[in-house]
């Protein structure tokens, strides 16, 4: 894959994947996985395989995300790996939601790391780690853009 | 590379990576990287290629962490990618840490998503993503172990 299909190939999915979660539909999110996925959450947890991945999202989008919105801020980078595979570092801007406690959550931004592997025509999401962006942090950090 | 040297070729990444941390040695840690390598630390920074993730690292080496301990707690999952590539999800247990403030900081645990790609005899670090395991939440984790 060249560096345009590339980028189109990343931009399919996370197309797909923002789609996916604004209809709260994991079905459609987890096709766009190999079924080998594993995912670190904002909070640390590991999920191993599509099934378990899908299911984890699930109970999150019932208790918690059905009306959190998500939107693609970001590509911020596409890096090549060995047979076709890319790392992906892309930042999500994440709507507000309500707790169960009821207290509400402020909107904030997510850095995801995505590792795509090639399928088909397309690529697919074999690994996910995501990073809650913490934005008083910024200020100490070492490397300004 | 086959699954028992799979696993060989990331305990010694880790091994390297453990003693470099407890020695404050930055260089040596990242040696264990490719020149491209992109790194998101645990509030969500992006730093991109070697000598940025270096450098940022020795800020907050000198900063914060000349005294933190590092110790492999576990891998717990090696998957292959194409072209002899793996992703690795370890968990260190991290020491406590005094902040600039003064404030102790307590000993924690972190889960790092590593990519990992074919170089020479071994593997090379080609990415990292970094995320606080947050204990409270995990009573609300919906997978159990």
């Amino acid at each position: 894959m060249a560096a345009d299909s590339a980028e189109l190939g990343v931009k399919a999915v996370l197309g797909r994947w923002e789609a996916a979660w604004n209809a709260s539909d994991m079905t459609a999110m987890w096709q766009l996985a190999t079924d080998d996925v594993h995912w670190v959450n904002v909070v640390g947890m590991h999920w191993r395989g599509k099934a378990e991945v899908q299911r984890a999202h699930q109970f999150y989008q019932d208790l918690l995300f059905k009306d959190r919105s998500c939107k693609l801020d970001e590509i911020e980078s596409i890096v090549p790996l060995p047979g076709g595979a890319f790392v992906a570092v892309v930042r999500w801007a994440m709507g507000g939601y309500r707790r169960p406690t009821g207290q509400m959550r402020p909107p904030g931004k997510d850095r995801m790391s995505l590792v795509l592997v090639p399928r088909g025509e397309g690529l697919a999401i074999a690994h996910g780690a995501n990073v809650l962006i913490d934005e008083e942090a910024e200020a100490f950090n070492p490397i300004k853009r």
